[in-house]
């Protein structure tokens, strides 16, 4: 292991979000981690970071399991070095009449989109503690701050990712871990919402759809602030949208 | 079935509170089916109700199991009557420190306190939107709108239940179904606390403490207005809380 | 002056909310006081509550003008006995695009909505701590909560009310005044809204508009709060109000 | 005037924070041009910006007198240049118990830190609408999200203004005007808190207080964002902050 490798590592990297935050911290010089549940469509996205000349490597790892994160945690720092910044980026938006949402997709939203974002930050967080610096950095939505109607399940998860965030920075923060709550209010520039709303997505001609390179700025923006001045949530919408 | 009878159905009558609101709406008529894991517990209570002349019934239902309670409320819908109100009462407010915290407990909480209620409230919207009627109340903490250090996975599952209630809010509103959220935010007067915390049970002499039959009188309150006048959210605290 | 008589006293009586206020606390045993800038508007008011064998009183004062607030609160407590409950209930909602708000409408809506506000709230508090009880009410609104394109004067003041609201609450709180804020969010059932809104209006005949009376209920609820109970914020809405 | 000029603008450059904003957007090449009451005490800074190589200009006006504003804004959009960005950064954190709160100071808060923020904001955002670009940037408070006991005229005032950067920022923002608004959360390193508040000022050795430069990145982060991924709201505070 190299003492003076820095890690971040992205759980949730297989959209445009997380391949973006994980190519920003790569180019300022960090060891890119980054992780989905099946190891082979990382692939891409690492190969593109090592041909701009940075480091990468992909793990296979489901984010709701407590041994397999466990487990990728200690690899990562016995292997490659100490995880400096960790993002969670793991979404799950499926939409759902409240009268016609099962016990089972309710439950996986939440696994999903919030329990494996405690996982991953509790362990991560046990280690920088012992290290007294690190950043933890959780991608949120609007639906983390309010509910409407049809995103019960989606709005739930998102509101316990937003309260596990502002649990952990007033835990955290005095123990030096920047723990900061992004939250993102408009479509993505994805192949997703490129192939299913291709009038959302016609909006790209004129900025009306978030870049995820512009929203990996901002990640790398709150990862470097001078811990006399650190934020813990700023939301990102393209200038256009209406809220 | 009796046709002209009207239920409340209290999820989580086991603490005080849960059990002044059911002697409340028994008070003005209804029928009280009051549950938590074990039915004898609720014995006393229902018999208090009786005792006054009210008509309550007491069933063991594990609220987080799906199939007992769509068994429960088929029961209650198909021998006593339509339930007019529900009330979910079930809490879980275990402090822990977010690098201490387990899986397991994380889940549990997230699993009695807001799962749970996402259960009982889907199934008993189901019933109430075909007769266009019916309210659905939850009980909230201050750890639903902000969290705290050491609470992560009460804030989290408080955070939940408050975006269940405000999606079902937002969608089952227009279809005449009345969904509020209420925030109680300090000490209530209970055997736990007395026991517990005596130093804040001292403060019962001078009102410091909340009353859970005052309490039941807002959930009433709410219950009772007339549907173009609403509310979503109230909080309840005492005088001389500070917040 | 009367030792046992309880007075209200309701600011911004001239519409349709402070009347159905005014005259359920005088249902209640409260004597009447209610003001607005011309006193014979409120003739009507005033007979209608003696018609109904209640005590009412109007008085003509600029809430804006601190030499009139002193002398009215004066004259009301040496003539006619405690004010037990403040009610102001001014509001000043005129929309305009920010690029042509003029200055002087800008601090007009403030004045009136929010500085009034606090003239009347801080001097009627000055006499409720000397007696160690109170409740002073403040109508809000949801522009209270959230700026709006077209609303920023009236955003603004609205924001600065509660704010007021907020700071009374937890500095008058521990010293026993019940300071709340309600937040009516929809269209109020006024001749106003009759005669410019009426595709609004038309609404009333599905409860779709707030009833006066139905706001003024939670008023008085929120009076009769038992102090270990106490509520700060509530919102009022019809059903079918999108929010 | 020079065409090819940008000009910042900064109201309120009195103190450590707003010194700072123009020295960093001096630092990329815009033109900084500073106001306070008496144009003297802003020599310092304007020779500070000089003697780094940058233009900077420093004008007295009142910052809450129409005339005046609307005059400066003239002179510097005819002689200087277009203004591309507006920093409204006046304070006015007087506290004070509610009981003994003046009418005249209660007025004089909200004059100076949001009715001259309204004016700054609308005079400027008419040239900006007119260009179809600009950035406008607020400095807030917590207290512009939260009233607390004894400062009842503060959190008026911030939340007035906060309400007024959200009601421009829905309103400007499709018309390509970027609206922001910064909460800043906790001493900042300034001669008054050293002078004033000797222990907080301590803090500073462990960064325990905002360094008025580290605040200033972030404004100039602001306004550097891509109009598909902007900001609102961001808070700013020391890592050792309680919140």
């Amino acid at each position: 292991m190299a003492e003076n490798k820095k890690i971040v590592l992205v759980v949730g990297a297989g959209d445009a979000t997380g391949g973006a935050i994980a190519k920003r911290f790569a180019r300022e010089g960090y060891v890119a981690c980054v992780t989905r549940r099946s190891a082979d469509k990382l692939q891409p996205l690492v190969e593109s970071i090592q041909a701009a000349g940075g480091e990468a490597h992909g793990f296979a790892c489901d984010a709701r399991k407590e041994d397999q994160v466990i487990a990728l945690i200690e690899q990562i720092e016995s292997e490659l070095g100490p995880i400096e910044a960790l993002v969670f980026n793991i979404g799950a938006n499926v939409p759902c009449s409240i009268l016609e949402e099962t016990a089972r997709k309710y439950f996986k939203i939440w696994e999903m989109a919030c329990f494996s974002g405690f996982l991953n930050a509790r362990e991560v967080a046990k280690r920088m503690v012992t290290r007294k610096r690190g950043t933890i950095l959780f991608t949120g939505a609007t639906a983390g701050l309010r509910g409407a109607a049809g995103f019960a399940a989606f709005a739930g998860a998102k509101h316990g990712i937003r309260a596990l965030a502002q649990s952990m920075a007033r835990e955290l923060g005095p123990m030096n871990i920047h723990v900061a709550h992004v939250v993102v209010d408009g479509a993505i520039d994805t192949d997703f919402i490129r192939d299913n709303f291709p009038t959302k997505y016609a909006l790209k001609d004129q900025d009306g759809i978030l870049d995820p390179e512009h929203i990996a700025d901002n990640y790398w923006h709150l990862h470097s602030q001078p811990r006399d001045a650190w934020t813990f949530e700023l939301d990102l919408r393209p200038w256009s949208e209406t809220w």
